[in-house]
């Protein structure tokens, strides 16, 4: 068993970096608060015997020897850096519950067969840099490290120059630790574990992601005396647009979700018609035929709206990750930790995007889940209990444990 | 008749403060740029020999003698300030012209009986600081200097540091410089002159105006996680509310205008639901009683669209100016020199709010529109020709003379 007040105080502790005055986290990846995580973090390792390193992405690993160190460790963390109006619980939860499973193991000089890896990924949440997981997508291959480095934030800031600022850009070329598997535990960030009182969810599957960049070119005149059938609104068209992905993502029932979570109005005016607006748009399910659907259907209506508005839409497919299905054999040993520490369980699939997703698409991976309250997340009032977090570390450290041999 | 190449090259000359890549202008109510054109306005005139004051909001006030001094000058002017993506005629052109009928006064050793008083009006635009026409709004009393010189624009500057910032917060008390009546001239900035080939609008009238600042606190929460019936999108509800201001102004035909011009989301992000927005609405029209019907129509929907998508929207009135209509001595004093000068000619309402509208509140007030390029305002393609131009300065010209005297 984990120390769930060591773990509770970590997550506390680091909790006030970046901390807001409604109780959440604004930590954005590469900002200064993220340095001060990630010193904090690279202290913790180092204090616990670790072996640090640092990638070309910023990505931070600890490195716990196993008897056989020609076998490849087992990988297990999640993200420190967290949305603008971030909670407490989001990524931190799964990298100090990595960090507090080594603590165990030291306090109970367990050695392991195979080495074991804690990790914190950089840039899992994709706010300020696009996409989200970005430094596992890399680490992959679906990115070059170049193609991410170039990538900048809304102030023009590149990926290589947030690193450089922080002293974060690392030696290790991204990718080059390799891992036999990896385990991820996270709020599940949805409702579904606490409507149905079950404490660990054993995550099979995960929803798949397109993300659009898209531009309305309307026509900029005066509020008072420009005739309403005259004019070629730039909002009005994007309401319209947001609208319509609602309910094509309501039409696919409890299978998508379609979210327009940025729209930005080029020089604002009271009395002035929107002539110009950028947004974007995050759809989601775990079906591929019906992400294919929810593409048809947007774009159809897009167009549609565009053509009756007279307006010109851009609207780009920057990024698509298809939806994930989990490594059976490391699904089944969640399982069985789960059940063997005798915590109820179901099995579920993330509605949110993980570095694990990635991961799994070259090693086995898997995730474990605990209830947060009421399903909230990526919100400052986002909140799990002490004991969830607790079984769900202990999840993790009897899944690591069976995968990596005592 | 003016000098139509002189006026014409005074409008080309000041366009260079606050001049854009698109050929609009850019000059805010009181930022660097107003400061270049208003000590240019200034200079000239004191160089035609004006007596020039500044009051308490900036206002710029420019005397030229008449015969009998104890009678109040006839008023005429405009502003100066523009859009933030503004054309180069709002505003300008009527001050200008009111410049070249001084000009044109001087060279022919004209002498009028009252004497006659050219005008800049501060923040006519009322996109920097709301509402719009805030210094004439505060000469005729709607509002007291203090509260106007406590306004604050989106970076929490106030009027009166804007003012010091650049040298314009006068001596003179507001209002203390009297009229006698008052003419502006402006471009029509509405499609109606160009479409039935008319010079001159006669403007008999002008639409009142609703101005609200607006706030939807919808619940933030993540993208890919939140069951689509669970979420409180405050973009999907400023999305229904644009779309019913636009319906709203529809219903009630040709005779009203409705436009949400800026919207602002609290801490975007691609992935996250938007939980707060910030936005305003601009209604109008000439006939009170559908002003009323707007209000009532509007605050009902959003009533209806707040309960049904569990959100809360902050609706507050922050102005209401009433429609206009000019006194009918000067509005006929306008059509007879129309008529002298051999222009076509129509009555016409005003789209747009200006100063004469506020001033026509405290005395007989009256304005000559000339057409622009498709109707277009509030946009750097505005445009008109140079001949309307030196018509509506001719126009102008002679409806001052026929109010002072020869
Ligand atoms: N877990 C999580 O919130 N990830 C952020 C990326 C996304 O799913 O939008
Ligand atoms: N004339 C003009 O564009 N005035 C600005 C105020 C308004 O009508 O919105």
């Amino acid at each position: 068993q984990i120390d769930s007040a060591r773990l509770w105080g970590t997550i506390h502790e680091t909790a006030k970096f970046g901390a807001t005055p409604k109780g959440g986290v604004r930590r954005l990846t590469l900002g200064p608060e993220d340095k001060q995580v990630r010193d904090w973090f690279r202290n913790a390792c180092e204090a616990a015997g670790l072996e640090v390193h640092v990638d070309a992405l910023g990505s931070m690993f600890g490195l716990r020897k196993g008897r056989d160190m020609s076998k490849a460790p087992v990988g297990l963390g999640s993200h420190l850096d967290t949305q603008p109006t971030g909670g407490k619980y989001d990524g931190v939860l799964g990298t100090l519950a990595a960090l507090e499973v080594v603590r165990t193991l030291n306090d109970a000089g367990i050695e392991t067969e195979t080495p074991i890896c804690i990790c914190n990924w950089t840039n899992e949440e994709g706010s300020r840099f696009a996409p989200a997981m970005m430094a596992s997508a890399a680490y992959v291959g679906d990115f070059t490290t170049d193609d991410i480095l170039s990538r900048k934030d809304a102030e023009g800031v590149t990926v290589a120059q947030a690193l450089d600022s922080i002293g974060y850009r690392g030696d290790a070329p991204v990718g080059r630790q390799k891992f036999s598997g990896f385990v991820e535990l996270h709020i599940e960030q949805g409702p579904i574990l606490e409507a149905e009182n079950k404490t660990i969810g054993v995550v099979d599957s995960g929803q798949g992601v397109l993300w659009y960049d898209g531009k309305i070119i309307g026509f900029e005149s005066h509020a008072g005396s420009t005739p309403m059938p005259l004019r070629r609104d730039a909002l009005a068209t994007l309401s319209e647009i947001v609208l319509a992905m609602e309910s094509i993502a309501k039409k696919h029932g409890p299978k998508a979700v379609g979210t327009v979570g940025e729209a930005v109005i080029a020089n604002p005016s009271r009395n002035v018609i929107p002539g110009e607006i950028a947004f974007t748009v995050d759809c989601r399910s775990a079906d591929a035929a019906i992400m294919d659907a929810l593409d048809r259907d947007l774009r159809a209506a897009i167009a549609e709206i565009a053509v009756r508005r007279k307006v010109e839409v851009q609207f780009d497919l920057i990024w698509r990750k298809p939806p994930t299905h989990f490594d059976a054999r490391l699904v089944d040993a969640v399982e069985n930790a789960a059940k063997m520490l005798g915590y109820s369980h179901r099995r579920i699939t993330s509605g949110a995007g993980h570095d694990a997703c990635n991961l799994n698409t070259v090693m086995p991976a898997a995730m474990v889940f605990v209830p947060c309250k009421d399903g909230i997340s990526h919100n400052e009032l986002e909140d799990a209990t002490q004991a969830d977090c607790a079984a769900g570390a202990n999840v993790l450290m009897h899944t690591v444990l069976a995968l990596a041999g005592v």
